[in-house]
């Protein structure tokens, strides 16, 4: 077996979703706080589209780039966010989830002699794809203490001429940091300077807290090749099922994406494509987005208002996503040994901050995408927890 | 960029779907023969189980292997076929499509120091993803006077200490054989001796005319530890834009399989797993695919009835899949430029054979899974121009 698979480690987020179902199953009531997947149901007119898919016999070969009404819609939308117009027939290809996404810009983009600097802590797939393509992983640890906010000198630091790629995840998982304008144009700079691109991965867009203000790097970096611009329906409509991401850029290298795409999955689902281009034209798009950021502010609310921490047990409220990466301390336990613990004695399932980089082996991520309740339960557990450790 | 993306071809397939969609839409009325889907509706019945698992909010994240019910169902399915019992936990993993599945085996498997052995022609996927895993493609012409048949000898003359794969896709893409018994058990014994695996290919396995036998490898090769068997939905049931393949193997391979898988498109579409899973259990199945192959043996025995063949033309009928691979002879042109001649002069579209193999050039594919009235009009129309030129 070639030795990338063979050395490639299990999915650490996988492991914890394994662990737990097994203890769920012996009849142990679980609390889930591992899973990265927005628990709300989509509207009626989401499965009437799709419906209306099958009655149209939509389920056959579409465009390589996927349906060119998706395409479309998709392009305006993002204008209307960034005032960044891409060509829906060259600058566009809608992928199996952003995974794919990532996936192909990684295989078509990078060799052997490249690097791709990756901001830590970080969501594993960008340094295992990078990987998987030949390239070198250069990871920059980000500042706990300072909310995980870039400072672009650090990542000046590490550029060389092997750099590639930069990953910029905005906003963060696991962290929730939104990243400021100041860093998206210094970060901008650098990767014309140095001649290098940005792959800004801004899933979770829909999901900012408060009055954060979130700028996508599509508004900063519109003129420029450099940037790849990547991002997904699957957390904004709560259909992580149905795998839909997309990659804009410019033409060649979409061109060249594209390729690697056609070998990856030919196109994506043809009768999932035309339901939510529907969708996203209705009228019932906006509605449906306001009401479910709202219950989405209140289940982080939850969190945000209720900060007890303590020297064990740290965390700022996240600005966006629907993460907590909570530092801890507890009985010179490691992030895996101490998710371990949790998950056996308190029944309370999170993800080891080590996953997200060896650097934040103190930390853990909790995904705060289930109910309100699961929240409350949640953090009177872990509240209760580290009390009882302070008094003793 | 990286040198792979940018020195890939453009498929060939897609290059004269293109040119033939863009003469129709000037008004040209265009027989698509290059098209490799099934030009057939679904049942209600699935139309009907999409909609079940719609109301059954069946639309979140699932295992990264696949729904466990349509594992099940898959892997009971290839038991009933071939005696060859595979695990639904731990040896079968769904992907998006059989593209997928082939790229996650090639990326898996496949290193710089490794060769694959393809037989061709052959469909250009296998060639490709072996490249992009950074292993070197080592072709096999297979005899066009002998209806494509692989000699085993010849296999055997190319195996070396760094052959790590054969490709057989069977029944074949684009010639249609279907390859005996004895040539399956003398690859199968190559590999046992060499040691390498045989990936098969077998997603036109339900595509067998007259009484040709069809014997999948699986049945062949089933204590072996050697066989990746590759399978897809997409043909049998009519449903390319559902992208439903699966790739089953031994345990460990399969492991590693599942960690490539994982980061290329972490787990198909949920709401489509369900409903197939379900119309294939239902009683409706047998019946589907009794018409559909009924109906696809009228389409073929156009052509296998009706063989004008002449010096400039000639063709046997296929046993299985859905394509004939005649030889042409024309004006001294290639098969690139004898399909841009009679796509721009007769308006018949079909492939060059050289997308299949260097060797190939004076071969064209033509798809027969269109209406029978395409392959009758088709069929005239070849005949009266080679019939033309046999007169002149």
């Amino acid at each position: 077996m070639y030795n990338f698979a063979r050395n490639l480690p299990a999915s650490g987020i996988r492991k914890f979703y394994d662990l737990a179902n097994s203890l769920q199953k012996q009849g142990h009531d679980i609390l889930h706080m591992e899973i990265g997947r927005p628990v709300w149901k989509i509207p009626q007119q989401m499965k009437d589209f799709l419906n209306e898919a099958m009655n149209n016999d939509i389920y056959h070969y579409m465009d390589n780039r996927g349906d060119r009404l998706l395409r479309e819609v998709l392009c305006n939308n993002i204008y209307t966010k960034t005032k960044k117009k891409y060509n829906p027939d060259t600058e566009i290809i809608v992928t199996t989830g952003a995974s794919e996404g990532l996936a192909m810009c990684a295989l078509a983009l990078l060799g052997h002699d490249d690097e791709v600097i990756i901001p830590e802590p970080a969501w594993p797939h960008y340094k295992a794809v990078a990987e998987l393509a030949g390239a070198k992983a250069i990871t920059v640890d980000l500042p706990s203490d300072q909310d995980f906010i870039i400072d672009p000198a650090e990542i000046r630091k590490v550029i060389s001429s092997k750099t590639k790629m930069l990953v910029l995840n905005n906003p963060n998982n696991p962290t929730g940091a939104v990243q400021p304008k100041k860093v998206l144009q210094e970060l901008a700079n650098l990767a014309e300077k140095h001649g290098f691109y940005i792959l800004a991965d801004e899933v979770y867009d829909h999901f900012i807290y408060d009055n954060n203000c979130f700028i996508s790097m599509a508004e900063i970096m519109g003129s420029s090749d450099r940037l790849i611009y990547l991002n997904s329906l699957s957390k904004t409509y709560s259909i992580t099922g149905w795998r839909v991401g997309y990659v804009c850029c410019n033409p060649i290298l979409s061109d060249a994406f594209n390729k690697i795409h056609q070998y990856l999955t030919v196109c994506g689902v043809s009768t999932v494509h035309y339901a939510v281009s529907k969708f996203i034209q209705s009228d019932k798009n906006a509605d449906f987005l306001s009401k479910m950021i709202q219950e989405f502010s209140r289940r982080r609310n939850v969190w945000a208002e209720n900060i007890h921490s303590c020297g064990n047990f740290s965390y700022s409220p996240p600005s966006g996503a629907f993460y907590l990466f909570p530092r801890f301390s507890y009985a010179g336990l490691n992030s895996e040994q101490f998710c371990e613990y949790m998950l056996s004695e308190e029944h309370i399932c999170m993800v080891p901050g080590a996953v997200f980089g060896a650097g934040f082996d103190d930390h853990v991520r909790i995904s705060f995408s289930g109910t309100i309740d699961t929240q409350l339960k949640a953090q009177k557990k872990l509240m209760s927890f580290f009390n009882k450790i302070k008094g003793a």
